[in-house]
């Protein structure tokens, strides 16, 4: 299900909701999309994809990991767009240790890298799996460093898909000593437009982030911003004010990051959560429905008359807007509305954005 | 009268207003002396003594600049113990401008050194005068950039004698185009135990001081220190963990000073005080004795008898210790614990401490 068109998290937790069964929502989904309003059909995977899919896995050695499994990221389980399911290639059960994200410049310093790869190592014999992004610089060194003790590597393409080219040797060692994790299904190529949904699961399967050399308006400080905003602490490495590199690092520890030396400065931070974890919570079968605004199953959800869907999409624009305005601007119910989204993101119309936000595609 | 043995800021400032003038308070000090039962005699500075150094600075083109004169720092005069007079070499004016401190290592980096020179010149755009130490490496950095504008260099020993030797040219371009401030008479070699109380005036005249490229446990450090004490701001330079000498700095902002890439950051934190100045206070002939917990000029001091000196010198160590808690703890009145400190202090068996604090020597 959650490989098929127009079917993100949101609607991917909605459906199952909704419908009690994947397979029951499939069923639904066409007709659903056509409520939406759109021209094309969306056309549910079929169970022959499906397992082509798994069979390509086998031969790989990769797996799948599903929300609310024992493998999947405790942290993540609690973000609200979190991906139904992870491909993991190589050690899936790195992802249920205390993880740590290191980011920063592809372009780093020679020093930077040397500071990141000893600060990984460090971090490694702390007990901590550390996860980055698989790119040049400081990220290739975050993973070199933690390569023996634990690295994740998160990607924006499929877990089979080697970018960039350089790194493919330590891709390689990835999938054989770590692991490689990704949203999107084998054969992905990534796109620019991945990338800041790829930091995400960076910021949110980790109990912080390091930033190591990162420039102004670079996509480390994106992966920082995220983790604040889904309450993880951010550490900045601190450097000279002579070098660009190091303005955005700079600037996160004007704001507050916890300046960061060494090891011993990212585990006393987090010294509380790593020797008194909070208990891994109940594993539900799904997110509390709370978090998508979406009826509780067995309700009935209201059906949509082509009134308030004009209604709806008449305040929907390109510039995300929060789904409880729009339910306080329309005065419909919350129920109503859900259902209204649900149906016109189906139908490809509307985007889904982090803070329970949508668009108008 | 502050020329003479064992008079420090703090007794010097009680007999002005124990005693009215300082020809009446000279005349005493040997009998209070006697009471602090010291078996060697002190003798005050004589008439002569004094009209030599006058002489003397005259040649040089040097002017003292008394506690309470429009040229006298007016941070400086809200410090406890500020000295009673500074020797100044070059354009006391100076003094009287919006001051910025910048400190940091003397082995600093040619990229420290740089960094250091634009942010001084750039402060001096800025209408700051910039005081520093006169040592080598990044005080050195801060006069050179800043020569233009206004410089000013607080010097341990006397402001006729070069040191280190390396910076004889930079002392006299100082004398010329800035200014160089002595709180010790002319003539006096610096020695290791002047430099804390030099730091300590250095931030005292200072509205902020920052801090580039500092060590652990460096000297630095003490004059950040006493920044904070002094309620000043204490700006930090970032730099990488892999040089030893940014520790210090990084810790300052580990411990919340304000990050300092450029001018504008301390600009900024200072906007206020310097489009806004605080009226300049009025300029009274002594500091107000509460700072002393000496009684009022007219009321009269108990006579100190030799039980009362006894109690005090039992409770006093090399450790300094408050003067209230001395108060309390010897069931004295505050005005007859001031006189026995004073007497003491005089013998030379007492030393103050910044915090209205003693220790036996």
């Amino acid at each position: 299900m959650c490989r098929t068109e127009t079917i993100g998290p949101v609607s991917f937790y909605a459906l199952l909701h909704r419908f009690g069964s994947a397979r029951a929502a499939l069923e639904m989904v066409p007709q659903l999309a056509r409520r939406g309003e759109r021209s094309k059909t969306v056309t549910p995977v079929t169970r022959a994809e499906a397992e082509a899919e798994f069979a390509a896995l086998q031969r790989l050695g990769a797996q799948l990991v599903c929300w609310g499994e024992p493998a999947y990221p405790s942290g993540l389980m609690a973000v609200d767009d979190a991906p139904p399911i992870l491909t993991v290639l190589g050690r899936a059960e790195l992802l249920g240790s205390p993880i740590v994200a290191m980011v920063g410049a592809r372009n780093a310093s020679a020093n930077g890298r040397r500071f990141c790869r000893d600060l990984a190592a460090a971090l490694g014999r702390g007990g901590i799996v550390v996860a980055s992004g698989l790119a040049r610089g400081i990220d290739a060194a975050a993973h070199l460093g933690a390569l023996e003790t634990g690295s994740v590597a998160v990607v924006a393409g499929g877990v089979d898909v080697v970018y960039p080219e350089e790194n493919r040797g330590l891709h390689e060692a990835l999938a054989r000593q770590g692991a490689v994790v990704a949203e999107l299904p084998l054969g992905t190529e990534p796109q620019a437009r991945h990338f800041p949904r790829r930091n995400r699961l960076i910021s949110g399967m980790a109990l912080g982030v390091v930033v190591v050399e990162a420039a102004a308006r670079s996509g480390s400080l994106i992966t920082a911003r995220f983790a604040l905003e889904q309450g993880r602490d951010v550490f900045a490495v601190p450097g000279s004010p002579l070098d660009p590199r190091c303005r955005g690092s700079n600037d996160l520890l004007r704001h507050g990051a916890i300046l960061t030396e060494g090891a011993e400065d990212v585990l006393a931070q987090l010294g509380a959560q790593l020797k008194h974890p909070a208990p891994p919570p109940p594993r539900p079968a799904l997110p509390p429905p709370a978090i998508m605004g979406w009826p509780l199953a067995g309700t009935q959800a209201p059906a949509a008359d082509d009134a308030a869907l004009e209604l709806i999409t008449e305040r929907l624009g390109p510039t995300p807007v929060a789904v409880d305005e729009l339910v306080r601007q329309c005065h419909l119910s919350a129920a109503a509305v859900a259902t209204l989204l649900l149906e016109l993101e189906l139908a490809g119309r509307v985007e889904r954005h982090p803070g329970n936000l949508v668009s108008l595609r």
